[in-house]
């Protein structure tokens, strides 16, 4: 089975207290393409400038991600620019230059229409379900999503949310989203918005899923160090449907584990700058976090 | 063998958006002693004043809760009068009357000397100390603490540590006696305080265990519905002490499953206001959810 992931292919400019870091790959498709990379071979959708650097182009290659559906514009490509404080759980939005991205509508491959398995990484919901239009028979499809879509885009969001199988997000997008302050009961009203699983991300905390199945209360893997967090969300993401699209089959048989390795591969995205870390990591490493991961759960 | 339990005995106040309860059974000897009390019959250690009801005496002797060594002396019992916000993670301190606790030394009855399983819970750490000072021998000593005695009683606190086998303290605390803002780093500094075991408690999003065994993260028990997590913490630590005294043994072999115990004795604190859902539940409902949490994180 392949896997197809929709995100945003960016520029990224990162400063925290102790260093700063520009024009980085970043974006929410980069990092989940890498990430599910260390499963399987995933095609990438998106959009950049001809200012986007070669090196990127071939740090995507090294990582066996497909970039047929990666289109070159002219103009700049997407940059964000951001900031974190000492904590690192705060962080805000210096500036932002949509770029290409401003008058971008994704187009499908013909070869891309039948993959079973689709990652809808954060991207604006009007464009993610323009992706589920194109596809032909899908198998089960994921929306991560965030806050500023429920600001500025709520209708469209609830459109998509019933043609998903899975949702990501975090905690206080969870909240926001259903006005429930408790994660545990927002839960059940998220469901009810369409997706039969759904995923709270937690941060440092680790992750609920919800499903029919129950409830998995999923550990974060303890970092004694984390130097940028971005892009940990979409790593997570990343690899879980990654490793669900590589194992093809029941999900719920799956999702379990699929959940841990996003939590691992999480785990080294938050030890370097942007994709720093993550593109230095091996699948045995991977592996060997995993197996302390569950070693440091297990009662 | 049987567990002793020094804390606090109070008459609490608190105040939810939704519900005011005057005067309620609380204090962290009281948390403490009844949830330990579904493992084995605790002896506590305290004072009250003479206007403690005898409706709580009637509660603890229910919950088998040895109460020799609770003094009464003339006066008004201990009152802590708080309030929580509407997201319950934020609480504030309305006031706080001493009355019998000011002036009071705790002194251990001769048969309650060579216990062998100690739970100094929270209470200013110079009484936690003199506790340890009438001991006979202990095998186990569990220390909890708060913030305000790291503003107040820093050298008290650090004199203690080096004598305790455990310390319980939660993560905004373990930020603050460390100086260090990542919690899993600040492991390593703690225990270079004395302690071979420590637990730091994220409320809602469970707790971590270190000691030379490694790390356990622990869940919490997810709960859709928070009345009042007043106490919360205190029956974690009573549970869990209670399950490791009553499984008297090796400390490595049962201190996880302990812990998981002491998420879940918790949880039901939680669902009530002070003790009132606590003491309401039984070894069976415990034993159950229990099950629950362990089907919750099993990969």
């Amino acid at each position: 089975m392949s896997l197809l992931v929709f995100g945003s292919t960016a520029l990224d400019s990162i400063s925290t207290p102790k260093k700063k870091n520009p024009r980085l790959l970043g974006g929410s498709g980069s990092h989940a393409a890498v990430a599910a990379s260390f499963f399987i071979a995933p095609r990438l959708i998106g959009v950049v400038g001809t200012d986007f650097p070669k090196k990127y182009i071939s740090l995507f290659k090294k990582h066996k991600v497909n970039i047929k559906g990666l289109k070159v514009r002219d103009g700049k490509t997407f940059h964000w620019a951001g900031e974190y404080e000492v904590n690192m759980n705060n962080r805000r939005t210096l500036s932002t230059e949509l770029g290409v991205v401003d008058g971008y509508s994704p187009v499908l491959p013909a070869a891309h229409r039948k993959l079973k398995y689709v990652l809808l990484a954060n991207n604006p919901p009007g464009a993610q379900e323009a992706i589920i239009d194109q596809l032909d028979k899908p198998k089960f499809i994921v929306a991560d999503t965030m806050d500023l879509w429920m600001n500025v885009a709520m209708n469209d969001l609830r459109s998509l949310l019933k043609r998903v199988d899975m949702l990501v997000l975090n905690d206080s997008e969870a909240r926001q989203l259903t006005g429930d302050d408790n994660v545990v009961s927002s839960l059940s009203k998220l469901h009810k918005y369409g997706p039969k699983y759904v995923i709270v991300k937690k941060g440092e905390h680790g992750a609920i899923l919800s499903s029919k199945k129950g409830l998995f209360v999923a550990p974060a893997f303890p970092l004694a160090k984390v130097e940028d967090p971005t892009g940990a969300g979409d790593s997570f993401v990343g690899a879980l449907v990654g490793y669900l699209a590589k194992n093809a089959g029941s999900i719920d048989a799956n999702i379990r584990k699929a959940v841990l390795y996003g939590s691992v591969v999480a785990s080294f995205c938050c030890e370097g700058f942007g994709l720093n870390r993550t593109t230095k990591t091996t699948r045995a490493e991977i592996n060997k976090r995993l197996r302390e991961l569950e070693k440091m759960t297990s009662a």
